[in-house]
């Protein structure tokens, strides 16, 4: 079972309005809902690649409700999400049916008490003890009352009981989360360079192992992944240009690395899987899911090559 | 009791943002959440002007159960709603704190069967026929699977229990509910306008009566009310102009007529009435309530003056 934790989970909502026009009034002509937050979308391809997962963090109020009965209706999906006094928060897309584009609004999320805090902390430590977890993810940003160490406390309790750790965040909680030694992080351009303050990506790379990370995964759009591990250093990239939206393109990412650490493959088809999952992602019509047949596709054909970035 | 419908109730949430930019990437900094529904809102300026109020029409979902658990919170207020199985619909208003604009994105409503439908109908005829209801308020428009008649159906119902009716609606179902001869109806310009073809008021306003409401109070915005019922005509002004937001500002009219209706005042002081709450919504910070203060200030102030059209 790989375990993935998104401490703020959220009910994502998309309505579909013929066009946003600022200060007017809009009738909405389509409404979709789903279970969201960084880790519950990771898991969510985790499910449709084959993977049992469990999916840990918190969920509270009428939203955290929905969330979660949807969440119940997904196959080789295990709800271990610890209940909050605060509702959990939504987030909004508006599409604009004329021109395709998004507009995103973001609810900041409930504020975790300190004894929720110590009940998640709890009941993690238990998930990551049992001897069914081979992985774990923590993904997303920290809601408001989490302590802004708190991937850190994460990563060394995973550490502690010898599961292998995946860090994808942002910020403090980066920085912070990078200094407790977690097997992986795989951070995008953007937050790469807020990490080492450099935005050449192989020297940004190889600054961030030297802060603690044992493998940095960087995800770099279009030009697909850049890999530097314990076993060696390589670029994947995706063999065509993919068009679509890139919403949960990262989230995909993440599966792919898990999944293959999971399955014990070795670091370059765990790199070709991550891009390809990331580009089906890009070329379906949802946002966050992947296309099944185009991941197929473009498995074979991604290209790994050795990269052995010169000492800085 | 006063007794109001909203067959397309809402959980109205509003957004405040730092500025409201299409197609971008927005952090929400503040989230409200409230029970709407054009009835609710009435209903709830009635109980806040100290009358017994019961909310019918429909609630589903995990939006419903929000709804009702904040409408259980409210005092003076009892939930008479009957369960649908779809989810009742979302309101959002996002506002920009740079500007106060709003934007409004209203979902359509979940989809009446006719089962529940005749389930609300039950109910509706129950309570209209309770000995302690003194009148009852029609609001809002129709969600989707509600007959277009069903307003001409639910006056008629309060007409064979010798209850007072109004009617608040727009379009096809104010159409077919006009017919069915309901005590008042409270157009605003434009509904009144599309009812009758006519943007003269007074000309529209008869003709509304000619339609078969008994009264007709139509609200003009920053003009006030004009009035014309079987015991007269007239014209009832707020004492300057209000600056603010008008939401809401129609609903706390319905409230204060039926209010009136229900102590058994003059028309006049019906009137007085509704114009002051009307115009104190408008003052009032948060949109749809109303400010006692500013209330009590107008309601001496209001100028309700005859008006005697000359015949068409």
């Amino acid at each position: 079972m790989i375990l993935t934790v998104t401490l703020n989970t959220a009910l994502d909502l998309t309505y579909r309005v013929p066009a946003l026009t600022p200060h007017t009034s809009h009738r909405v002509t389509e409404v979709t809902e789903r279970p969201g937050g960084k880790g519950v979308n990771v898991a969510r391809v985790l499910a449709a690649l084959g993977h049992a997962v469990t999916v840990t963090g918190f969920a509270g109020g009428d939203t955290g409700r929905a969330l979660r009965e949807r969440l119940a209706t997904e196959p080789r999906l295990t709800d271990a999400l610890v209940p909050v006094a605060g509702a959990t928060r939504r987030t909004l897309a508006v599409v604009d049916a004329a021109t395709g584009d998004t507009t995103q609004l973001n609810e900041p999320g409930p504020t975790v008490t300190p004894a929720e805090w110590a009940a998640f902390l709890d009941s993690y430590e238990q998930l990551a003890r049992h001897e069914g977890t081979t992985a774990i993810a923590l993904c997303g940003s920290l809601p408001p009352g989490v302590p802004v160490g708190a991937y850190a406390l994460l990563i060394r309790a995973a550490r502690a009981a010898r599961v292998p750790v995946l860090l994808d965040t942002s910020g403090e909680p980066l920085r912070r989360g990078v200094a407790a030694r977690p097997d992986i992080v795989k951070p995008n351009a953007d937050e790469l360079a807020e990490l080492t303050g450099s935005h050449e990506p192989e020297r940004a790379t190889r600054d961030a192992r030297r802060r603690g990370a044992h493998a940095v995964v960087a995800s770099l759009g279009a030009d697909g992944l850049l890999a530097l591990t314990p076993d060696g250093g390589w670029r994947a990239r995706p063999p065509k240009r993919v068009r679509g939206n890139p919403t949960g393109a990262g989230d995909s990412a993440v599966a792919g690395l898990l999944s293959g650490l999971a399955e014990g493959l070795p670091w370059p088809e765990r790199l070709a899987r991550a891009v390809a999952l990331s580009a089906a992602t890009v070329a379906a019509p949802v946002a966050g899911e992947f296309d099944p047949t185009t991941y197929e596709d473009l498995l074979a054909r991604v290209a790994v090559t050795d990269a052995v970035p010169a000492s800085t």
